[in-house]
């Protein structure tokens, strides 16, 4: 294995421990780490590649790829120059950007409302 | 408005209520319902496109897809020959389809000591 997946390896180990027991996972920021290309590959050939895969497109595009290991996700952000801006391998059961911010329903629940007393 | 769109969207609205005001919110099954194309049509344009979407290959594809009212999701299965086997319309901040089960993280954990144990 590269010497610089090993490490990252074990930070992913010791967060996946640590959600497991208390729910509680962490981020690593690969964006800005001194990693070859033999590093990346070696980290996706570790974490495999799992079944889900989402898409969120504002601004520039950002690939939110479930890996083999459950809980553990490889998130890319990029610009709208299809440049890597951002890139994280996220240990929890969900990243924040699969979720709705609790104000954005509120705000949905009145443009719905609103709408269907336009269409009565 | 058609019809049948319009009782959906009420009760879409009344979770989105819920959803904001207490955290919880549900889900309105449309596969079994009798929905004409103009239904489906209705309802699409009321809820619009949002910036998310996602897809779980297991079996059959699943695609989820944040409407244009944050927290309200379009989630299609499909079976391997690609026929619509269950369609709803989920209101949540964040469909349990995207979120890893706990009791997977703790043996990714374990799978993942053991690879890098073996790999020392």
């Amino acid at each position: 294995m590269s010497a610089n997946a090993a490490p990252l390896l074990h930070e992913i180990a010791a967060l996946l421990d640590n959600l497991a027991q208390s729910g509680e996972g962490g981020t690593v920021q690969l964006y800005g780490l001194p990693l070859l290309p033999g590093d990346y590959q070696a980290l996706r050939e570790a974490l495999g590649e799992g079944e889900l895969k989402a898409e969120l497109s504002a601004l520039g595009p950002t690939q939110i790829r479930e890996t083999a290991l459950h809980g553990v996700w490889w998130v890319t952000h990029r610009n709208s120059a299809q440049e890597v801006v951002a890139e994280s391998i996220e240990v929890t059961r969900c990243p924040a950007i699969l979720q709705t911010p609790a104000e954005d329903v509120g705000e949905a629940a009145r443009r719905l409302r609103e709408s269907l007393q336009a269409a009565s």
